[in-house]
């Protein structure tokens, strides 16, 4: 099992992420980390951990903000191009980044290429909820969807909550503003009719209310509304538990209360940790690319790469391909029979 | 000052409303109530209040359950159509329900009619966040926006906050997935560049994260987007304090903590409870029109009138309509010079 590891992302690179990529060796005896970066930061490590590190030296480096894709056109010998290119080559099983996203997602995207039958990747992220973990996508890479692209995200979605997650019969949902299937925007209207004809385990819509609730594995929406969800959750869990932590602090008793009540609150609060589900898998490039916060902590790097391996050692790429495939033939058979029926009815009684 | 509630709107009703009322007839003097319902309902409650309330018997109710249009089509004597009727006849100067939504927006669209230069009334609601309130629209009236539907909801939101909210010079946001003018979907770039050129008090784009956070006192967003992101703050407050209530109940030790910071988090659950703010306002409709929740308890009515008191006597009507109309007329003037300055460029170097 080799990951490929950008060791500049994120903005506590490299520290973070040598220090993560430590604990994860030690937690599986069975991984192997390529490191990419510059030679002063990846030698030493790797001289250091011969049996388990390799180094990758690369000579530029991708700034948090930098334009995405020109940054992947014209930096080639970036850590994070050079990563992608080594799972591309078959040199790496997966990718790992804590760096930017954009680029991440465009250097996978341009050089480990798409799998047949995605016509756009999506970012998924991982969500803890009141039961099971959610999948949850796509949170940022295509701000404009088109239905398809919705079907699409269902069927990836649903690979990598059986692959990653070990859920054996996903309910997949879509994200929507009513219960009924003739709510919703144009687009969520769509959406939803394909996903009913071509979704095995699709359970309707879901109201963003409930979307915590553990009714769902993998919920389904388009990359601006996804970003705004995984953006107003970060900004909430934070500003609900601060505010929890004020009032516990306010006063000589409730400071008392608090300092009983602590051990549970730490509880509650790494529950509630998106960290401990390893950073955001882009689905449906021709490889494993997972990508970290930009602020990730060891702990975060150590369960990205405990994803990575998990995801190339259950085949998440071939069962992302395989229902990509036959999701692709069961569009153009509805599509088929639909143009059919359109024909039919447009014949009419004439 | 006279305000027309609809006594069967709402899980509770009608007494929840009724009991709201009489809360806020005894906080405020110069408030006299219109009640529409059947006449078994509201009669005998005019009866015994008879210098305040005066009661219309309606011979049908909207359940919450119909279609919409259909609904108010077809049901003309119904609560909901009649309270609408009464504002437009002049005969009230507000109208309150906390029945159906959709029911409410498409009787006060239909019967009190749009202002000139809104193409879409918005629905907005109030947040509670770190520093002062925040209103953010559209919550659901339009599922599909043009880039200037969003731009009439800054206009109107600006109204909203300054006759409402007491704000004297409103700092407009647009919700976006990035805080480049650059970023986000078509639809959020087209609105940036109209908001941009047309909106006093324009600060750009705010990304979900930091809405909570108080840097905007109006943000803005597509009515499928503001209907997640109002579901989703309702679901996560909901589950974040049932988990920090359950960690605090979790143990003996952590029990006597809960015991002793009660208080404070009391004030803490009152301070994030969105019904102190009171129901939500159909903006761009003539005439004050406000929706309370459906399980609107007696408290949210009594907000809700007081928030129609004040929309009323603050002129908010008068005010967004002035700002439609200033709005639509900048619009066109920019729509021109957009225009000229592409013809232009077509002429260019002959």
């Amino acid at each position: 099992m080799r990951v490929c590891v950008d060791a500049m992302g994120g903005d506590n690179a490299p520290g973070s992420v040598l220090e993560g990529i430590l604990s994860a060796l030690a937690a599986d005896r069975d991984l192997h980390i390529l490191l990419t970066g510059p030679a002063p930061v990846v030698e030493p490590f790797a001289a250091a951990h011969p049996d388990r590190v390799e180094a990758v030296p690369t000579s530029q480096v991708i700034a948090m903000d930098e334009h995405p894709a020109q940054a992947v056109r014209s930096k080639r010998d970036s850590s994070i191009v050079v990563g992608c290119r080594l799972v591309r080559e078959g040199r790496a099983d997966a990718f790992f980044t804590a760096g930017s996203t954009g680029a991440a997602m465009a250097a996978a995207t341009l050089v480990m290429g798409r799998l047949r039958g995605v016509s756009r990747p999506a970012l998924a992220a991982v969500f803890p909820t009141v039961a099971e973990p959610l999948v949850f996508l796509d949170v940022g890479a295509n701000a404009d969807c088109k239905p398809e692209n919705l079907l699409q995200s269902a069927h990836m979605g649903s690979a990598y909550a059986s692959v990653v997650l070990g859920c054996s019969a996903p309910r997949i949902s879509l994200l929507n503003i009513g219960e009924e299937p003739t709510k919703g925007s144009q687009l969520a209207l769509e959406a939803h009719e394909l996903m009913a004809q071509g979704v095995p385990g699709f359970a309707g819509n879901l109201e963003a209310n409930h979307l915590l609730d553990g009714l769902a594995d993998v919920v389904v929406t388009d990359g601006f509304t996804g970003n705004v969800v995984l953006k107003l959750l970060e900004g909430t869990s934070r500003t609900l538990l601060s505010q929890v932590r004020d009032a516990l602090t306010a006063t000589t008793l409730s400071k008392l209360g608090a300092l009983f009540a602590k051990d549970r609150l730490a509880v509650l609060k790494k529950r509630l940790d998106p960290e401990a589900y390893g950073g955001a898998p882009l689905l449906g490039v021709a490889g494993v690319c997972i990508i970290g916060h930009g602020n990730s902590t060891p702990a975060a790097v150590k369960a990205a790469l405990e994803v990575a391996a998990r995801a190339v050692r259950g085949g998440l790429i071939d069962s992302i391909a395989d229902r990509a495939a036959s999701g692709m033939a069961a569009s153009l058979d509805a599509a088929k029979s639909t143009g059919e029926s359109r024909e039919r009815r447009s014949e009419g009684p004439a």
